[in-house]
């Protein structure tokens, strides 16, 4: 029965980044729980919801320095938020976890001592294994970017489900990634090493949210697997597996106008910032904000009877092509600004009831469509 | 009609002490508002929601610097929400607030320009105000942690609302604060100038929390002056005035016991981290914790039947007296303890069934009773 002495902040590591897979309310109880298992090659820790499982191991030793102290081979099922929060608030810097009869287990650190009831591993479940080499390999830089500036557009609402997730279009060069919740839509590329076969697949965006936020050394490689239902993602001492979604994800490539009459090139942070104040008078539940961009002037704003009005002019614009009157949602405009890193962004209009674009000259991975509201 | 320019870090400054005055559902429309008036004394806030209202001052110049530029006197009622918002965000570091035609206020910073729809300033209500000299002054220090060691324990629900107040007994030489929501009581002394005529007012907890928030400078003193209804602090530029709780506040000095059989003192530190341990496996509404000092060891435990059980034995005790077992509340003794700025506290307890008493050699001014609770 397991019994291992481990370092509390590398447990503790390992317990937070399993967390981000366990649901808060879990189909079956013992979803509820993290399995641990030690022996020879370290302590393995799972966590799952079904759809997203999350195994992170940690090694027995690091650099010569001992993590673990291993004093008997074993696995355990424990409660994954009590486990956490025992960790975290531990006296000391070593834990000392001891599975005893009937799977209770004793966790000390110091005077400190915590006994839990466990339950059985055999009755956790098995996470899919995807068999053979990597598909290829991204950076955690890359990939984050690449999470960070779609899932924010993929749909919330379940009621088509194929839109709450990210389409992958993966062929010899590129992987071509796209959102939309059918009021606003992403297309962003990313240039892979060659030799990748075509394939076409969607990616939860939860299960991306979550990958996005355990990964965190920049300069990572992250191996990537697929199955026909299945994507693993691999770094490091971590390894996330989630479920892709099934059905055939829209044609998007016809929504993207390309007559654009106006074009408007701006600072993100100075519209950012229009866009914020102009958003404390709009009505709090569509937050619709109005841009005229006439007289090489480009103008923001909200009109509330009951409040008053609010109007921004912006500095440091350049403004080419037709006048243009447009109001859309200050949620979706700032959403699309943010995903940016470049100081300077540009509008592209076709008219006050076509969608419009959000584009950066300095980087041409990345496009924003925001459709227009009428007011 | 008002029209000023005005320095945003002092107008943000005002407008958020000003706030703490204002409640989030006003007994009347008015009150959602701030009152601005400005006239060569300078510009002053108020806001009030009628039990309590916080009046500050901004100077026309500080130190030979312009804070405001006075273009035209007058006053004007601005919803407090938005004003905040907008003076938060505003892009440039001045203000240029001009009143026009029906109350509309144009709030203009840079490019920036808002209208608001203002009230009229006569509708705003009254302030009350105390004549004559401030009767007592003391240190923002010692009134801060006054009220921060006395405010938790008084009473949230309306029942008794005495009870909601902290009572405060001035004689002579001294204040004495009691707060007591008949589950704990705290009493706590004070030494202030000699020549106070007695008194005894009980001031709602709430205002005084609203007190602590706006005071800063723990050097500044804090003039104090009392009518039979209300009681007004000031400091600086700063005027907080609240109503006094009407009542005779309960008779408390029986209630604590003075023949203690069992003393423990330990370390304040290691009692709460031991304390946050245990309550991670306390009942989620109760957390009820039991506290055992016998043979010369100090164990805080809690048993729960569905997750486990936890056992913190604490080093670094003294005991004295009869061996005991007692169980309370983790929030009530962790907020006693908390209460206390010395590392070392004393623990007083006369039986299992008896209030308990939180003291501290170092410091004999303050006294946190709890009631322990039968398991």
């Amino acid at each position: 029965m397991l019994n291992i002495n481990i370092q509390k902040e590398d447990l503790l590591k390992a317990l937070s980044d399993v967390q981000h897979a366990i649901s808060s309310k879990p189909s079956m109880p013992i979803l509820t729980g993290v399995k641990i298992s030690a022996d020879k090659e370290g302590v393995t820790i799972v966590g799952t919801n079904n759809d997203l499982s999350i195994t992170k191991t940690i090694p027995l030793e690091h650099k010569g320095t001992e993590i673990v102290s291993l004093k008997k081979e074993g696995s355990i099922v424990l409660n994954a938020k009590f486990l956490l929060d025992i960790v975290k608030k531990a006296p000391k810097t070593d834990i000392l976890i001891t599975v005893g009869k009937n799977f209770v287990t004793e966790i000390q650190s110091g005077k400190s001592s915590f006994n839990l009831n466990g339950l059985e591993p055999e009755m956790f479940p098995k996470i899919p294994e995807i068999e053979g080499e990597i598909d290829f390999s991204i950076s955690v830089k890359d990939l984050k970017q690449l999470i960070s500036q779609t899932i924010l557009v993929a749909a919330t609402s379940e009621m088509r489900p194929i839109l709450t997730g990210v389409n992958l279009t993966l062929s010899s060069s590129e992987i071509k990634a796209v959102a939309t919740d059918s009021h606003r839509l992403v297309l962003k590329t990313l240039s892979i090493p060659a030799g990748e076969e075509e394939k076409n697949i969607t990616i939860p965006a939860k299960s991306l949210q979550e990958l996005a936020k355990i990964l965190d050394d920049p300069k990572e490689q992250v191996g990537i697997k697929m199955s026909e239902s299945q994507i693993i993602f691999q770094s490091n001492n971590l390894l996330l597996c989630t479920r892709l979604l099934e059905g055939k994800y829209p044609d998007t490539a016809k929504l993207i106008p390309d007559n654009t009459t106006t074009t408007v090139k701006g600072n993100k942070k100075e519209l950012i910032a229009a866009l914020d104040r102009c958003s404390l008078l709009a009505n709090e539940k569509t937050k619709i904000i109005t841009l005229e961009a006439t007289k090489g002037q480009l103008i923001l704003s909200v009109t509330s009877k009951e409040v008053g009005n609010v109007t921004e002019i912006l500095d440091d614009i350049e403004i080419d092509g037709e006048d243009v009157k447009i109001s859309f949602s200050e949620k979706f405009a700032k959403d699309a600004l943010s995903t940016f890193d470049k100081e300077k962004v540009k509008l592209e209009f076709t008219g006050a009831v076509r969608p419009f674009l959000f584009r950066c000259d300095e980087d041409n991975t990345l496009t924003q469509l925001v459709l227009p509201v009428r007011t």
